[in-house]
C-alpha cells in the first residue's frame, strides 16, 4: 500500500511530520532492536522512548524533521513515501550518533531536558553507544533492498565525514580569535547542512532520481541546514530557556564563536572590537555580564544578520526547488519554514 | 597487473604479509587522505606513518595481519588479490577506529610504545577520528566498484555492532564477580572473533564467492580469532613488557577477568577461589603482589588452559578450511599460526 504524505486528516507540518513519524517509527524502532543490550537501552532512552530505568516514556521522541524530509524526497523522485524509509532511519540515526558523541565531547549534561546518555551512563558506554548508532545507520540502508542502495550509503558516509569535520573545526574555533565569518559558515555547513541535505536526498537517490532532482534536493537541505544553524545560534544566546532546554545565554556562556557572534566581532564597529577583547579573555560571567555580552553582540548587528541571512537562505533553499513537483514540493517548504521560523 | 601472493622472492609469512603490506598500504594511504585535517593528522600518527608533530616516521605501520588475510580471501575464491584490497583498507580502518576508541575507554596512554591518540590530542579530537575512521571503512568498500559491495559494506555492519557488543561486554565484566567462560568467549569472540573473521572473508565476499567459502573463510577467521584472544590474555599477564609495550602483569593490575582468569576462577580449586577474592576486593597492588597474582592463575590452572585451548583453536581453523584451493590454504593457515604462535 502507498501512503501519500499530506492528503490525509491532519493539515500543514503537523500533519507532515505525524505522518512521518508513524511511517518511519516502527522501523526506527526494529532497526534499534538490533543493537546489543547496553547500546539499545541508551538508544531508547536517548530517543526519548524509555526513562533511565527502560520503563517506557509518554513522549514521541521529538520532531523528526530528518525523517520526513527523507520521505517526502522520495515522493520528489515520483516514488512511494515507502522507499525513503530505510533513508529516513539512517539519517535519524546519525543524527543521533552525532547527539550523543557531541554531548560528551561538549560535556553537556542536559539534552531536550533530559540527562544525557553520558552523564547517567559514562563516557565509555557514550561512545560504544554513538558508534553503534553511525554502524546500524549504514546497516538499514544496505539492507534496503534498493537497487541504489550504495549511492544511497556512499552518501551517508560522505555525510559522515562533513559532519565529523564541522565538530573538528567548531573544536578548533575554540582556541582561535580569529575566525572568518566564511568560516563559520564552513562549520555550520558541516554541522549542519550536511544532514539537513542529505536527509532531503537520501529518498531520491533510494528512488533512483535523476541528477537535477538530486541536486535540487541537496542544495535545498543544505541552505535549510543553514537557515536552521542561523536561527539555533540566535536562540542559543537570546531563546528561552524553558523552549530551546539551555541555560540562559549557554552560547556565549561556553564562549562559542557562533555564526552572530563571528558577524560581529568581524563587521560590528566598537561593540564588535569590545566583545572580541571579551571572548579574547573571558572572565567567570555572572547573568548580568553575560547579559551585556550579549548586548554587544546585538549593537554590533550580529543578531540582526543572523536573522537577515537565515531568511536569505530560506529563500534560496525553495528557489532551489524548482525542477520538483509540485506536491512534495509544498510540503518541502512548509517543513523548511517549519524549521527555520522556531521561536527566533 | 595480477599480482600473486606467496609467489615472490621473500618467503613464508614475512613475505605473504609483505606483499600484502605493499598492496594496501598505498590505498590505505589514499582512503585517509580523504578524511579532514585533525582526523588526517591523528590517523597518520596512529598508523604510525608520522610521529605526533606530523614528521613522516620510519615504521612500516604494523603486521597488517588483517590486510594480508583480506587479500588472501579474495585467493581463496580464485580471484585476483587486488579484488580484496578495498576489503583489507576497510578492516584496518575499522581495527583502527575500535583501537582509537578502546584506548581512550580504557584510559591507556600507551599503545605499541608510543603515546595514544586521545592522550596527545585530547577525548574529543580521539571520539572523531575513530567515527571518521569508521565512517571511512564503509565508505572505502562502497566505493570498490565490486558488484558484491553491499554483502561487503554489510559484512562491516555486522562486524562492527559485534566490535561493539564484545568491548561493552568488557565493561560489564568489570563490575561483575560471576563470569562465566562461555560468556568470556562470547565477548572475546566480539572483540577479536569478529573482526578477524571479517578479514578472512571480506575478499571472498568482494568476489562473489560461494557460500561453502565464504563460510570457511568465516569460520577460520573466528576460531583464529579465539585463539589470538587466548594468546594475549595470557602475554597480558606473562608477556615480556619490552615484547608487548605493556606494564608488566597489566591485564592483571587493570583487574581484568580475561580468559585464563576467568577460567581460573570457576575451574581452578582453592588457588582460584583465592584469586576470585583477591578480584572481588583488589588492594592497590605493587608488583610483588601481582607476581603472588600470576602464580595463582597458573596455579588454578588457566595459564595451562589458555595455551592448550588456542592450540585447540588453531587446529579448528585450519580444519575449516578444507574446501579452500591448496595456494590460499597454505597461507591462511601460515599467517594463522604467526598470529596465534607469538611469545606465548
Amino acid at each position: 500500500m502507498t501512503t501519500t504524505m499530506g492528503s490525509a486528516a491532519a493539515t500543514g507540518v503537523p500533519g507532515i511530520l505525524g505522518r512521518a513519524r508513524d511511517l518511519v517509527q516502527p522501523a526506527l524502532r526494529k532497526a534499534v532492536a538490533r543493537l546489543d543490550e547496553s547500546s539499545r537501552a541508551q538508544s531508547a532512552y536517548h530517543l526519548g522512548w524509555t526513562d533511565r530505568d527502560g520503563v517506557p516514556a509518554a513522549g514521541n521522541g521529538g520532531k523528526a524533521v530528518r525523517s520526513a524530509l527523507a520521505v517526502v524526497s522520495a515522493q520528489a523522485a515520483g516514488a512511494a513515501v515507502e522507499t525513503g524509509v530505510p533513508g529516513a532511519v539512517a539519517v535519524e540515526l546519525v543524527h543521533n550518533f552525532s547527539l550523543v558523541h557531541d554531548d560528551l565531547m561538549d560535556g553537556d549534561t542536559e539534552r531536550r531536558h533530559r540527562a544525557t546518555v553520558w552523564s547517567l551512563w559514562g563516557a565509555p558506554s557514550a561512545i560504544l553507544t554513538g558508534d553503534a548508532m553511525l554502524a546500524l545507520a549504514l546497516e538499514v540502508v544496505l539492507d534496503s533492498g534498493s537497487p541504489h542502495t550504495v549511492p544511497a550509503a556512499r552518501l551517508l558516509t560522505e555525510t559522515t565525514r562533513r559532519l565529523i569535520e564541522g565538530q573538528a573545526l567548531d573544536i578548533a574555533f575554540e582556541e582561535r580569535d580569529d575566525v572568518a565569518v566564511a568560516e563559520c559558515v564552513a562549520m555550520a555547513g558541516g554541522k549542519t547542512g550536511a544532514l539537513l541535505s542529505a536527509s532531503a536526498a537520501i529518498g531520491a537517490v533510494l528512488a533512483g532520481a535523476g541528477q537535477e532532482v538530486v541536486s535540487a534536493l541537496t542544495v535545498f537541505g543544505e541552505e535549510i541546514g543553514l537557515a536552521f544553524q542561523l536561527v539555533d545560534d540566535v536562540l542559543g544566546i537570546w531563546g528561552d530557556p524553558a523552549v530551546t532546554g539551555k541555560p540562559v545565554y549557554s552560547d556565549l556562556h561556553a564562549g562559542k564563536k557562533s555564526l552572530p557572534v563571528t558577524y560581529a566581532t568581524t563587521h560590528g564597529g566598537a561593540p564588535g572590537r569590545e566583545l572580541a577583547e571579551w571572548l579574547a579573555a573571558p572572565e567567570p560571567s555572572d547573568e548580568a555580564e553575560l547579559a551585556r555580552v550579549a548586548a554587544l553582540v546585538a549593537a554590533a548587528g550580529g543578531r540582526e544578520w543572523a536573522v537577515a541571512e537565515a531568511a536569505h537562505r530560506l529563500a534560496a533553499a525553495e528557489q532551489a526547488l524548482a525542477p520538483i513537483p509540485a506536491g512534495p514540493r509544498a510540503d518541502l517548504i512548509d517543513i523548511a519554514r517549519f524549521i527555520v521560523h522556531r521561536e527566533a
